[in-house]
């Protein structure tokens, strides 16, 4: 088989009516999420550096950076997309292979929205198709690529960029066999680098590389026409237990973005049920704290070891401290990004609450489960069983669920509401370029 | 053991005084030759493509590019300038690892040289323990992971990129450490690509993307401080026989350099015993190919497979012909580019003598042996075993052969004897961007 070809052949001649309905809402989803992580994320530490680092050698600004007044040419622009965008650890995963498919892509498409003349259509497009090829790509090395030490947002993001990318440019499915190509020869990304700035950088650089390979492809240049599964391709040597077919099986038929979730709390999944469950309880009952005895939560026992830090010292610790999640939905009806900073695991009120909050490890729960008691000063009892936390597949978030996390994480920029539009009328915008220039610091 | 630290502190403390003069001088060598194999591939259809793509994105232009007018920010050129060094296959290989140490190292510090004030000691300090980096992280993962499908010289020529950037930058052993983590994970590179353009683009991208590792972690952007040893760092996740004792074991005792060989001929390193051969007695005996009866050579079975092609069409297929590769030898006294063209593959001459060349299979013989012998029309018979052929380790090309081989390479430049007279005089060069300069399109 040629699953290079087949796939390359698949997204080059992509019709724009061939995307149905659903999956076009989904795909504003995902950018509507992605662009408030990236907001959110833009004016961090990581960006300033990687921008002193990297501006003064870049080409003609005529690309937007999200949240900034910096204009730089459209390859450092992604890469700082993409870099923004995932700092928060707030964006989209794809649950069959933990990607976090619309980093790279995204930031591959709005890079060349104002590059090339492309309409919101043409650049929803190539998202969907870019995140098609990158997801597809991560299912036939999973899971066996990841838990080896691959960053597998960055090593199967290229191909999502220079998918996109690709479209974008209008390439054939030869030039797109061998935008796959010189992809497939510059994946790279270590999980190694978790816990630094390089963790991000990696989503950047996959972005970049991936807009290097569609342009290089686009002039001609060469490269394998079997990336994929060649001997030495990218398959046989970056997996153990590649399933190839999974690349090619129902192209055009089933669409990953359909595996897509987006995260409601920017803290570890396996806190997000317990989170729910207080949020709930707290609004059906019109919780104070000044009411609450205390809480107790069971959670399944590596849950409690991935997040059960007792006495979390700064924001970071706090995303892992099932007390201090737990504390801070019950006492502002939130767990946002504004409760995980430093300030907020020390303020005075919230260790009051997080000291009344005991966790229970419980093996006949599901991971991604919690069962919640909270016992009043009044003398009653609420439960809470959550199986599914909302964000889950099985419970997404709904579009207004996704614009109040947007306003949360965009409060600064002041034009969310402008923004929250043009996304949700992507298909009518007749020139791209104004989205990405939307995301550029206003003021 | 934290190999990625001694390492880096190693390149940070390292000082000019420290390296001896052979060491000095196998480095300009390496230089010289590496330089002569970029001009004589700058004006490759490779190099005009990745123009094509690149341009259009540099930053300002402040470096030069080998054999060009265009000029590019130091990126951009490091990326053109180790491509076009690779194409012509003539550079120069470190035989414990087959990494070809110059190319991205060599591209790095060159672009670097008019970038930041660098003297021509600073430039050959920085290359030789660029070279160092890359080859001990060569000699770790070897032989398992070239076996695997990596591209060694750009999975590993990263690092060395990264460490000669790193010195030339003045890091500090914390921000050489950094530098190697965001090596580590830019590594990439896969031998599928070769017979395309791509294989050559591995360097250009490994030369960059090491630039980009030293300048990120200039600004303090953080990475694992131990990218080659940890579980899921450099060494485990892209080899599953690393011995990272081979990093740090006689670090400034030994050095890399005096493993690296130069190719003689741009063909087939296993024809080039077989040449040495017919040169010598072409030259000890004043051959002319009227004299010639018949040329029989005996070469190793493995030797034949791979370099036995009877009736080469291109000039590429030339380079895997022992009868081709002899018949030029004999007739012109030389197997250089010009004996490797389309044109000449095809000259009368050339193939009335290769009809006269006979090659038999011999497992007595090592791989890069040959046994020749020239039957005359006169009756004589001249014979000559070459164990090793110039070129080898064991008798290496002399600094004048290296000139000549330079001067070849460069006919066309105008300014071949300038240029070798700045590289054998580089330690007196008080600013290392006069070579960066003198490498471009004079006219």
């Amino acid at each position: 088989m040629n699953e290079t070809t087949t796939l390359a052949r698949f997204i080059a001649e992509s019709k724009w009516g061939d995307i149905q309905q659903p999956t076009r809402h989904e795909g504003k989803r995902a950018l509507l999420n992605w662009l408030g992580c990236a907001l959110g994320g833009s004016r961090d530490e990581t960006v300033e550096l990687a921008l002193r680092a990297i501006a003064p050698f870049s080409g003609a600004p005529t690309a937007s950076v999200i949240g900034r007044r910096e204009r730089l040419d459209p390859l450092n622009a992604a890469l700082v997309n993409a870099l923004s965008s995932n700092i928060l650890d707030y964006d989209d995963t794809h649950m069959k292979t933990v990607i976090h498919p619309s980093v790279p892509v995204a930031a591959a498409v709005l890079a060349f929205a104002e590059h090339r003349q492309a309409t919101g259509s043409d650049l929803l497009h190539a998202f969907i198709l870019g995140v098609e090829a990158e997801c597809r790509i991560g299912n036939a090395v999973s899971p066996q690529h990841y838990a080896a030490g691959w960053h597998i947002t960055a090593t199967c993001g290229v191909f999502g960029a220079a998918a996109a990318a690709g479209k974008l440019l209008g390439l054939d499915a030869n030039r797109m066999t061998w935008a796959f190509g010189i992809a497939a020869t510059q994946a790279s990304g270590l999980t190694a680098t978790m816990g630094s700035m390089s963790k991000s950088y990696n989503m950047g650089h996959a972005a970049k590389s991936g807009l290097v390979a569609a342009l290089l492809a686009e002039r001609d240049f060469t490269s394998s026409d079997r990336a994929l599964e060649a001997p030495r391709g990218f398959a046989n040597v970056l997996s153990t237990n590649a399933r190839l077919d999974e690349v090619t099986r129902g192209l055009g038929q089933t669409w990953e973005l359909s595996w897509n979730a987006y995260k409601p709390f920017p803290c570890g999944i396996v806190l997000h049920a317990a989170i729910d469950g207080c949020l709930q309880l707290r609004e059906e009952h019109a919780l104070t704290p000044e009411a609450i005895e205390r809480v107790d939560v069971r959670l399944h026992p590596l849950a409690l070891d991935l997040a059960g830090k007792p006495a979390p010292a700064t924001g970071l610790e706090g995303k892992l401290s099932v007390y201090h999640s737990l504390a801070v939905a019950l006492l502002y009806g939130k767990a946002g990004v504004a409760e995980f900073t430093d300030e907020c695991v020390r303020r005075a009120e919230v260790l009051a609450l997080r000291a009344k909050v005991s966790a229970t490890p419980d093996a006949t729960l599901d991971k991604a489960a919690a069962r919640v008691r909270i016992v009043l000063k009044d003398g009653r009892t609420l439960s809470r069983d959550v199986p599914h936390a909302v964000g889950s597949l099985e419970k997404p978030m709904s579009d207004h669920a996704l614009e109040e996390k947007f306003r949360e994480l965009t409060a600064a920029s002041g034009n969310s509401e402008a923004l929250i539009q043009l996304v949700w009328s992507l298909e009518k915008l007749d020139d791209a370029a104004k989205l990405a220039r939307g995301t550029a610091c206003q003021h």
